[in-house]
Order: structure tokens, then C-alpha cells, then sequence
């Protein structure tokens, strides 16, 4: 129940109120990051490694990158995820670009950092189908060449760990952020930076009332502590009819998690940055555009039925929330041992 | 039958016999290019796309990346590959790394060239799993983003077609060597780039027959025209101990694809580079070490049994043929349409 209360209390806190002004606000050029675990070259090179190698799966065909592509939206195009042995999972893959700004991870906010998260995957019998993290880790030790890049990371000694893997890893991914898109670049005063028709969005955003929980400069809500999550019920209106046609109650969302009666079809508000390479949508991939998924936001939101012109107005701004995203050069993985994935 | 006479023949003309001596060849700075498809930055650029693209898979979870991992060696450290549903492939995958210099490609030697390899793994069932390669460039077509590339790479109007797509993947894979290894700057008179137990190696690579087919500078045969296979009979010697302990005669080889009886348990030669980092070994993925595979080769091909020490400084030398490998940006992926996977 806590997090319900907190909801309602941070709503009242922030003023959300539809049509309210609201400061429009640029990405930050740097994620925030935990005082235990600062981003370090070390350890973004390493965490680069271990989040490309797909030797840490029980096959060794998945990785973290199989599932969250970063030569693409962060997800993998589809539905839900292909991990192990064929095997479909139930949601689809939130985008890694600008997890980083996310007070907690997954759909269903159940972890309370990407540290947290990094852990989750290796485990899950249909995603990377490890026994156990330890597992994990002892793959990692079975590859001789990773000791020297968790030494170089986090010094000498006994530092080949499931805690520092996931820390390397979060690292790395702190790095995956995109500022300084179109909509950045006019946040910070560039006023050409936005067309009219998607200045018309933006405002239309905020009168329709998306802005009440896509708030703040990742568009996920307010400014919340690590590990304190910003969820909200959705659908919200039972009635819409995008209910039925998307079958958007099958999955209990947070109460799937947490049992508590309160959290049934509460989900963390995810970000709407770089939604042009993320179809499809929502917790289950079951929209295909995004003028439908703007479309059903607004009906099972807030009880809106949009005109196809503050549609493709808003669609327009969305696009303007895409990239850049940094180049980035592939790692090399150390070389493996012939007996590794008997 | 054609394959066994030009091998004889050709053996006859190089003069490939056990204890002569030998050039020792650095590997070119180029890979050998056809006429109709001269190697361009464009070309490359579209080509890396489409290697590491998944959606060109029946899943969208597969792609050439996939089991050719040129993160590491080149292919995917499995004894057999894992292709869409999970289903599991019959031979090891060969390490793109140096593919360039290979005058057939596949195991068996069944595509005449780097653009026809291309389109076999799509339409593989167990592989990328496409009913046709006309269901695969449909897809390309649907990701408009990709029209562009194609345009930069062969001209305005209808230029994305399959035969294009293949060449540009062929064109990426050629810019996928490693000259400048250890041995090649020894071959180039840097006498200190290797150790004296490396140089003995080398001697004893050469003194123990292995140079007869692992000549040239990607130890894989002598040069012959794109096209123009060379192949060998493996394993020769049918009662070493190695045979059945490797099951290494249950893949009739290149009798697979021609139903040729001369062809039977033939093999193009692989290269020698890189093995550091392509465990398992042989076409089954059977063997797995590098000292083990050593072995296995001077009995079933020489009839030979080498000592410890000979071992140990023929890995030593076979190191020497791993790398540098070009440091890599990663492409950028056009986005996708919701629909293009259902």
C-alpha cells in the first residue's frame, strides 16, 4: 500500500494539475549515480564486456544486449523477448537508453536499482536461464581474461563478484543516456530547434493532461530518490475500449511482485524518450504505432478521445525526443575456454 | 569428382611436400575483392547494418552477429550453433575472421563466394529461419530507414535488393582481418616479434606435415581463385584412436552438398588464425582445446604422435596467429515498424 499513498502524496507535493505550466526541462549530461558505486572508465569498459557477452546465459546465446539492442531503440522490436531455448517472455523489453534515470527498474519497479536490475536476468528461467548468480559468476571466473578488467575497476584481490559484475555493468549503463535531442536543444532556449507543429504538441501534452505522470526531463515523473519508485494504474479508466482490444488487464502488473492488493495494475511510469525506435508498446507489445499508443494513453488515461491532428502533433514532438545517441565502439570479449558451455 | 583431381593436381603444382621448405607469408593488408563488387565505405557502413540487424530472422532474434561474434573470434564459442527456436545446428560455425581469404566458403565449401554465403543462413530453417530470400529483403524494405544506406552504397532507384544486401555484408566481412599479428610482423623480418619456442613451433609445424594444407598466409592452402575450393579428407587415417573418440566421421562433409562419392568426409581447409579465441574445435565442435586439436590433427591426418614439447611450442606458435582485430564502431539501426515481426 506504501506506494500508493506516496503516489497520491507526491501528486499533492508536485501540484500535478492538468493545464498547469510546467517547466520543460533538458536531460542532464550525466546519469545520476550511486556514492557506492561511481561511473569509472574501468568500469564502463568492463561492464561493456559482460553486457555483450552471452556466454553468461545457460546456452550461451543470450545477452543483455540480445534483448535491449543499443544500435537500436535499447528493446528488441518485439512483443515480448526471445531468451533461452525459444522461450517467449510475458512483457516487452523497456528500453535501456536512459534507464539510468529511472528511480527503479523493470515494469513493475521491483528493483530498486540498475544494480538491482543487472541481477535479475541471468536467473530468469526464460530469459538468460542461469541456476543461480553463483552460476554466473563462476562463468566469468571460468574465462581467464576478465580478471585483468575487474582489477583494473575495482582493484586487486577477490573482485571477480556477482556485486561487481552488476556494479560494472550499471556503470556502463549510466552511459547509455541520450541528451541533447531536438527537444533538449529547445529546452535549453533553442527555440528553432522545435517546429511549430511539435511546439503544438508539447503544449497539447500538458492540456491533455499526459505531462501529469510523463513529467520531469525523462518524461517518467518527478525527481524521486533512488529506489523510490513513481507508479501509476493503468488502465486507469476500465471502461475505454482499448482495454478489451489490447487485453491491457491480463497482466497484474506491480501486484505480480508484491502481492499487496493495492499494486494490482500499478506500473513505474516509463519514459517516453526515443519512443520512435521502440514499437511496439505498452507493458505487452500489443500496440503497433505510435499514434495508436498516443491515442490509447489518452482514452485509457484520461478518458480522451483525440482529433487525428493533436495526434500527429504529438506524435511530431515525441520524435522530437529522439537520440542522439552515442557512438560507441564494440568491445572484445576475452577468449573461452572449449569446455565453458558443456 | 572435379574437387579430387584439381586437388591432386594442385598439391602436384605447388609442390606441397611434408619437410620443404616454405615462404612463410604475412597475411595482405587487403582481402582479395570480385570485379562487381569493389569494397567501398558505404558499402561497409550498409553491410555491418545488416550483419548485426536480428530482424532479418523469422523471430527477429537472430542475426549474422549471432553465432559470428566478432567481439571475439568470429563465431560463438558453441560446438554447434543455436538459430531460431532455439533449435541447434549440425556444424560448428566457421570464425568470419579472415573468411575474406577463403577461396569457398561454408565448411564444406558449397558457396562460391562471401556474397553467395550470405544468403544461405537466412533461409536455413534451423538457422535464420526465413521461408525465402525474397521474405528477407521484404523485411528490409519494410524499415525505410534502410533505403538511404542502400542508395549511398549502389546509386539511386531500386537498389534494395537481395543481391545488394549480400554484397554489402561481403564487402563488411572483407574489411574483417587480422594482419599484423605476432607472425606477420615476424614474417615481415621483425625476427624478435616471436619467442624461440615459437619459432621451433613454426619449424615443427611445418617439419610434422601441417603446412602440406595449412599453407599460405592464412593457413588454409595455397592461393586459388575465388571460386576454386581447397579441400581434404578428414580424417585420413581412419584408425586413429581419435576418430571414434571425436565422432568424427558421422558428417559425410562435402558429400552433403554435392552427393559426389569422391566428396565424402571432404573438408575445405580452415585458417590456423585466431584459433586462441575460436574453442571448440573440428567441424564438430568436439574437441576443446587448442593442445588437444593439435593432436588429433597430427593422427588423423599424419599418423603421427607428437610429444608434450612439441605440442606446447605449436600452441605457442599458433598464438602467434591471433589478431590485432580492428577496433569497431557500432552501426546504427533504423527504426522499426511495430508490425514488421507478427
Amino acid at each position: 500500500m506504501r506506494t500508493v499513498n506516496l503516489l497520491v502524496a507526491i501528486a499533492a507535493m508536485a501540484g500535478i494539475v492538468t493545464g498547469q505550466a510546467q517547466a520543460w526541462e533538458a536531460l542532464p549530461d550525466k546519469a545520476p549515480e550511486p556514492a557506492d558505486n561511481p561511473t569509472t572508465v574501468a568500469k564502463v569498459e568492463l561492464g561493456k564486456m559482460l553486457y555483450f557477452d552471452p556466454r553468461f546465459s545457460s546456452t550461451g546465446s543470450v545477452s543483455c544486449f540480445s534483448c535491449h539492442n543499443v544500435m537500436e531503440g535499447g528493446d528488441d522490436h518485439m512483443p515480448t523477448s526471445i531468451g533461452v531455448h525459444g522461450q517467449k517472455g510475458g512483457r516487452n523489453a523497456p528500453t535501456v537508453w536512459n534507464a539510468a534515470f529511472h528511480s527503479v527498474q523493470f515494469w513493475d519497479g521491483r528493483a530498486a536499482s540498475l544494480e538491482d536490475q543487472a541481477k535479475g536476468p541471468p536467473v530468469n528461467p526464460i530469459e538468460m536461464g542461469m541456476t543461480s548468480l553463483g552460476a554466473v559468476i563462476d562463468r566469468v571466473r571460468a574465462i581467464p581474461g576478465y580478471k585483468p578488467y575487474f582489477e583494473a575497476a575495482f582493484g586487486p584481490g577477490e573482485v571477480v563478484t556477482m556485486d561487481n559484475a552488476a556494479k560494472a555493468i550499471a556503470a556502463y549503463e549510466r552511459t547509455l543516456i541520450t541528451p541533447g535531442s531536438a527537444y533538449d536543444r529547445f529546452a535549453k532556449g533553442e527555440t528553432a530547434a522545435l517546429t511549430a507543429g511539435q511546439q503544438r504538441g508539447m503544449e497539447a501534452l500538458q492540456a491533455v493532461g499526459c505531462t501529469s505522470c510523463h513529467q520531469g526531463p525523462a518524461f517518467n515523473g518527478p525527481a524521486l530518490p533512488i529506489g523510490t519508485g513513481f507508479f501509476m494504474k493503468f488502465p486507469t479508466i476500465a471502461g475505454s475500449p482499448y482495454v478489451t482490444k489490447y487485453d491491457l488487464v491480463a497482466d497484474d502488473g506491480r501486484f505480480v511482485s508484491t502481492s499487496a492488493e493495492g499494486d494490482r495494475h500499478l506500473w513505474r511510469v516509463p519514459t517516453l524518450r526515443n519512443l520512435e525506435f521502440t514499437a511496439p508498446y505498452m507493458h505487452n507489445g500489443a500496440v503497433k504505432t505510435l499514434p495508436e499508443a498516443v491515442r490509447v494513453m489518452a482514452s485509457t488515461q484520461l478518458g480522451q478521445t483525440l482529433d487525428d491532428q493533436q495526434v500527429d502533433e504529438m506524435v511530431a514532438f515525441l520524435m522530437s525526443l529522439s537520440g542522439p545517441f552515442p557512438l560507441q565502439t564494440m568491445p572484445r570479449l576475452p577468449a573461452t575456454p572449449g569446455d565453458l558451455l558443456d
